[in-house]
């Protein structure tokens, strides 16, 4: 997939000279391959785009990655490094006489304290007040490939539902799981949480040797990149009959997303959807249990802005892409989650997860 | 695996004594896990170890990954922040009249910016250079981590010689490394660069949709995670007969890559054994396309302290692991490379990676 690079470099020239920042620097993170389509490995050897505003973008790469990089000489200018050279000494030339510097938010800090060190009359902010204006609003092309990411997830929510899980270990399954992501075209599978029983109270559980059997509540969260974006989504499964309490709380979180879900449209503010979701599980009993906020941005990476959590009084608006993920967890009990990606539409929001959330009985 | 972390601890509060450093602040990167066994996930929620000089550590994480960490209450304290909380703050709070303060090489630029701002009086310095003393030589345990990983990727590269890579893709071939360095009992595998005919000229190729095919030489370059250590390996293969010219410049890459690793020995700096490498391919011709230095350091990551390159003057000690893999890339022609991980010992070296290391001739 290819974008309108140098209209996005436009506009950020637009958002600099507005915001009077002279320079933005770009590492590993998403700024970068949002401007220039090119990605930077999470290495100790630099890879940084340069802005300087009036001055033709720089993109300076490691040596051995240059020969990867998909040149645009149109909207930026290729810089190679040598394995001998010093990178830091390199962008602090081209930041010289400048003094208000954002820095992508991800940014190694060792880079940043030579940085600091190397350009001592520069101003050192993050980028991302500056770049999520750039990319929260996600452009049609970018819809497409969130929207076929999510069609992708929801076909292995499907086939999961259709799966044996009575006698597999949570690795196995978060393996198959994995393997699904690829088989229905992610190019690939970047987590699949699998928390099983008792496990499933904790949100984040990295999948384990506990073998999954009758009765257990199974938290699935997963996701993959295709062409560049990120799926997330979150089912809940049971091994056999729940009991009446589990179903009962499972109707009250389902009960809430649903309502979150539909309290999305432009002018509403993001704590105005989480706080929709959190008063629905309060009111239930469950509040102390719900320990996350409702959901994150999804695009180029798989957690951005916005954050759909108390505090955050941005105002959403047509094209933002976020999560809507409320869960409840009981310690040493058993947890529950349901989450999907959504995006804001001109008047309400579209759910770009659309396979069947309910409680699936598996064996 | 669990290592002596109160050992550990009291090691660094010595290093920190010795260079007067009064905090150390360790994030996303190995440190972290070093000293806790606990990993950060590389994500906005700040994960944070403080460790004061003289007072008990502090491990800060997000409520939510709070079941995930095995406490040890002997050596830290946990601390887990709630959704509305700023983690900042209380890191913030915790340097209270702090002066001299490391941070992690990794930790996210936003996470220092925010901390330079609530805590002026600070010095913020890296922290490898003190990390590094603690991390580079490698304890028993350590060293038979790395030995199982990289004798699991002599057994990926031992099945790779009898695979028939003609009319693969990349990306099949690719896919197949990942699995098999699993196979071979790897908990995880990280990467799998294939680079065929003329994309061997790219030492970081991304596996591509070119199918492989007679005549092509294949760089192949791979590895994963066993116990939290890293394996990093690579091998060359040929599909079919080389020509003269290619085998008379492997034999030169060979040889260069046979004496960098007995050049390896207690005493000889890290630069000599890149010298050494260097010196072989530029008698040969080759000097010029040799475009990256001769090798890293690895342990908990892939990439770590020593370098072994140009300008390197640290002095090789037992127990220091580090990779030797110098590579020969003609542009738009073809590529090569030989990558095996070493030990330093107590009177010169031992190879970690035992595999057939000669170009592999294959269908």
């Amino acid at each position: 997939m290819t974008h309108d690079y140098g209209a996005r470099f436009d506009a950020l020239s637009q958002l600099m000279k507005g915001d009077s920042v002279d320079a933005l620097l770009a590492s590993v993170g998403a700024d970068l391959p949002y401007l220039t389509g090119y990605e930077a490995m999470p290495l100790e050897r630099l890879t940084m785009l340069v802005v300087v505003r009036g001055n033709p973008p720089v993109l300076l790469v490691p040596e051995l990655e240059a020969p990867r990089v998909v040149q645009r000489p149109d909207t930026f200018e290729l810089r190679p490094w040598g394995e001998t050279e010093d990178p830091i000494a390199i962008v602090a030339d081209l930041l010289d006489g400048v003094d208000s510097v954002v820095i992508g938010d991800q940014t190694w800090a060792t880079f940043l304290l030579d940085l600091e060190r190397l350009v001592p009359t520069a101003g050192f902010r993050i980028a991302s007040p500056l770049t999520r204006e750039l990319r929260m609003r996600k452009e049609g092309a970018e819809l497409d490939a969130l929207r076929r990411a999510a069609h992708g997830t929801d076909r292995v929510a499907a086939r999961l539902q259709e799966t044996q899980f009575s006698g597999l270990r949570e690795v196995d399954l978060s393996r198959l799981v994995s393997e699904l992501v690829v088989e229905e075209g992610h190019q690939v599978a970047t987590f699949a949480i699998v928390a099983s029983g008792p496990n499933g109270a904790s949100p984040h559980h990295e999948a384990g040797k506990r073998i999954i059997g009758e009765g257990d509540a199974v938290v699935v969260d997963f996701g993959g990149r295709w062409d560049g974006y990120c799926s997330d989504t979150t089912r809940t499964f049971h091994v056999g009959e729940p009991t009446a309490e589990y179903r009962r709380i499972f109707a009250a979180l389902e009960e809430a997303q649903t309502a979150a879900v539909e309290a999305v449209r432009p002018g509403v503010t993001a704590q105005d959807v989480d706080r929709t979701a959190r008063n629905l599980i309060e009111r239930a009993g469950y509040g102390q249990f719900f320990v996350h906020r409702t959901g994150h941005g999804i695009g180029l990476e798989a957690h951005e802005h916005p954050y759909i959590v108390e505090g955050n009084e941005l105002v959403l608006e047509p094209g933002m892409t976020f999560s809507i993920e409320p869960g409840i967890y009981l310690p040493d009990r058993f947890g529950m989650r349901i989450e999907d990606i959504v995006a804001v539409t001109g008047d309400g929001v579209e759910r770009l997860n659309r396979s069947d959330r309910s409680l699936a009985i598996v064996d």
